[in-house]
């Protein structure tokens, strides 16, 4: 991303769009650094605490807050914003640990569930003040209310926009 | 991230830290599920139009806009944000397409240079403009400007906390 390259003019290339001006790009810097440096550093944190990556870590979250700790496989995959593939992997690696189980559906025998073990609660019982603690000290501790609000209002608006359900 | 998980209260386990309250858990998933379909779009928009991750695309960028396209490779990890081994074997990847090429350092005969190749500037310029429409497209269209100020305003106050340089 940068405002100093500018499209080449052969047949094929996309029009020139318009580029970022000079707000935009500090911004656009602003938000691309920061977002990754603290993924970066929460994913640091709950590693070193828990053993565990952030995506397997919302795999954890969500079936603990699901009814009697199960869940149907593709509506995991949607809450954990994840492809069917990707989520199925993460999920055979948390069974090798013991977190998690499959089941197959007693309801229409179709399609399987995923289970949040007694192990896998306590798992996620230890790492979640460690991460609790992350996410204070590296975001909300730095923010003000009205950022917070603000932080808010922007996910809320690009929300509505890319996942518009 | 919950509320609803509760620390064990075993020996051993972390103090109970100050659990987020209503409003930070709608922020921090706001801004959670954003940032994660945000990315997820721009990485698919950008491999689909210049086949390669916004990692090399950055690569790339960063060299364009560098004296004579050339940059050591610790200050290209550094700009990339990227671990020297991470930042090695992408530049390996970027090798074998010809956009790149590694140079010897010739003023302390020490060190490496990462350099940009005339194919890989003319890779850049082909992308650049459908990666810029796509973030004007999924970020900034979606945004009025008092939200991209606070969206700056956010991302530099995390910036000073994350990255001090």
């Amino acid at each position: 991303m940068t405002s100093q390259v500018s499209p080449t003019q052969d047949d094929g290339v996309p029009a020139q769009p318009r580029w970022l001006d000079a707000e935009e790009q500090r911004a656009w810097r602003a938000w691309l650094y920061s977002t990754t440096l603290l993924e970066d550093r929460l994913e640091r944190d709950l590693t070193h605490s828990a053993g565990v990556s952030s995506a397997y870590y919302e795999i954890l979250v969500q079936l603990s807050e699901a009814p009697e700790r199960r869940m149907r496989m593709s509506q995991l995959a949607d809450r954990c914003l994840a492809s069917r593939s990707r989520l199925s992997h993460a999920v055979s690696r948390l069974e090798e640990r013991g977190w998690v189980a499959r089941e197959v559906c007693v309801e229409d025998g179709r399609g399987q569930l995923a289970v949040l073990t007694d192990e896998g609660m306590s798992a996620l019982q230890q790492a979640a003040p460690v991460h609790v603690a992350s996410v204070r000290t590296h975001l909300f501790d730095q923010l003000s209310p009205t950022q917070v609000a603000a932080m808010r209002d922007i996910g809320e608006t690009l929300l509505r926009h890319l996942d518009p359900r």
